[in-house]
């Protein structure tokens, strides 16, 4: 193989059928975003019960609605492309509960935050991977990606709380990096584990046995982290 | 006010509007409902996370994500006619809360008997209430109830916890019993405290003062108790 992975799939929709990796790198990449929204819908929804009031309450619970329905379309395109989805999501559901089990929120708050983040991260993550993938796959991840984006009123209740006790600052600030901590720490360990999709997302590994494109993934961390610290600006965050 | 509730539902579909206190009792009637779906979205989603498979898990997950549909269309109705949802749904918040916490599933098992028994009184409860009801609520009464009855998975996997270990079957059993009895003491409060729905409910206080209609509301709880004894037969459980 000497042609990227990344390259394929652009330039060709059929790679899905024509090139195993490129398609065990998709059924990765869907597996993982599945699992994903499936995980995201469950502790969100438990996280809304924890809301002060029953608008904030039915506001958090419709965001975890919204994470059901991205699963529905991710396993419904595992089926399509003939793959079991629940074997495709196995690999995922061990780091993916680690990473809800050591960001359990404590509060109303930090549920807030963790919603907040999590749903920036995942439309800049969607955003980021939808160049490197087949029109149709691509156009699957930008529908979810477009449904996103329903956490905007958690803007004003973290200010009003800061604007109320200044002290909530520092401790949501450390919340935030902590998440973003525990995510980073799973997701090496799922590149470490899961080539063809590592491949995928950092480039290919080429002819020249050159390895991973180490330009293009400091690129894109690079822009995911200066979209993280936007956000925590808008919060009233240091990052 | 001589005439019935009831009857005033049943013949008359302005009701709503002409009625102070079926308006109080319908506005009630919503309110808990509502709130009782959300509730029961944030718990099943939450219990999908004990399922042993992604494929349970998957499922569990889909009958959380219909209650929140049903939440959305019994808050829409509020607010169509005139009512503030979050206020509707106020009254009802501390006791569905209690009546949770009272009933966490300690592991899978229960939360599949748990989603199961409340589907069921769910459908029977709205069946039962639906006749009394002017058209419009009656219809999208009936509307969630169709959309309800996706626990049938919960059969196979009771019975098949069971007949791996017959020990499974007694504690699953003083389980549901404590969930029908946890059911039974808060809708008790909730009865005391309003009085319009309760009215609505068991029969009006008429002319004569005689208040409530006992017959009925044996009669109703009566049939409700024989389809949970069903349901539990087709579980394996005794009742």
């Amino acid at each position: 193989m000497g042609t990227s992975l990344r390259s394929m799939a652009s330039i060709d929709g059929e790679a899905l059928a024509a090139n195993d990796d490129y398609r065990s790198a998709v059924i990765d990449l869907l597996g993982v975003l599945a699992y994903g929204e499936l995980m995201a819908f469950e502790r969100l929804a438990a996280d809304a019960a924890l809301a002060p009031t029953i608008e904030d309450e039915a506001q958090l619970a419709a965001m975890a609605a919204a994470e059901f329905r991205h699963f529905s379309r991710l396993r419904d395109r595992l089926v399509e492309i003939g793959v079991d989805p629940a074997e495709a999501m196995q690999p995922f559901r061990a780091p993916l509960a680690r990473f809800h089990e050591m960001t359990a929120p404590s509060d109303w708050l930090e549920g807030l935050v963790k919603a907040y983040v999590g749903d920036g991260i995942g439309i800049d993550f969607y955003r980021e991977i939808a160049t490197y993938l087949d029109p149709r796959t691509r156009d699957l991840v930008l529908e979810v990606c477009e449904d996103l984006g329903q956490s905007a009123f958690v803007v004003d209740r973290v200010r009003a709380a800061i604007a109320a006790d200044p002290r909530v600052e520092g401790r949501l600030a450390l919340w935030a990096r902590r998440l973003v901590g525990e995510a980073l720490s799973q997701a090496q360990h799922v590149a470490a584990e899961r080539e063809a999709l590592t491949a995928l997302l950092v480039g290919d590994v080429g002819d020249e046995g050159t390895g991973m494109d180490l330009t293009a993934i400091a690129t894109m961390l690079s822009r995911l982290t200066d979209e993280h610290s936007r956000r925590m600006q808008a919060l009233g965050l240091a990052s």
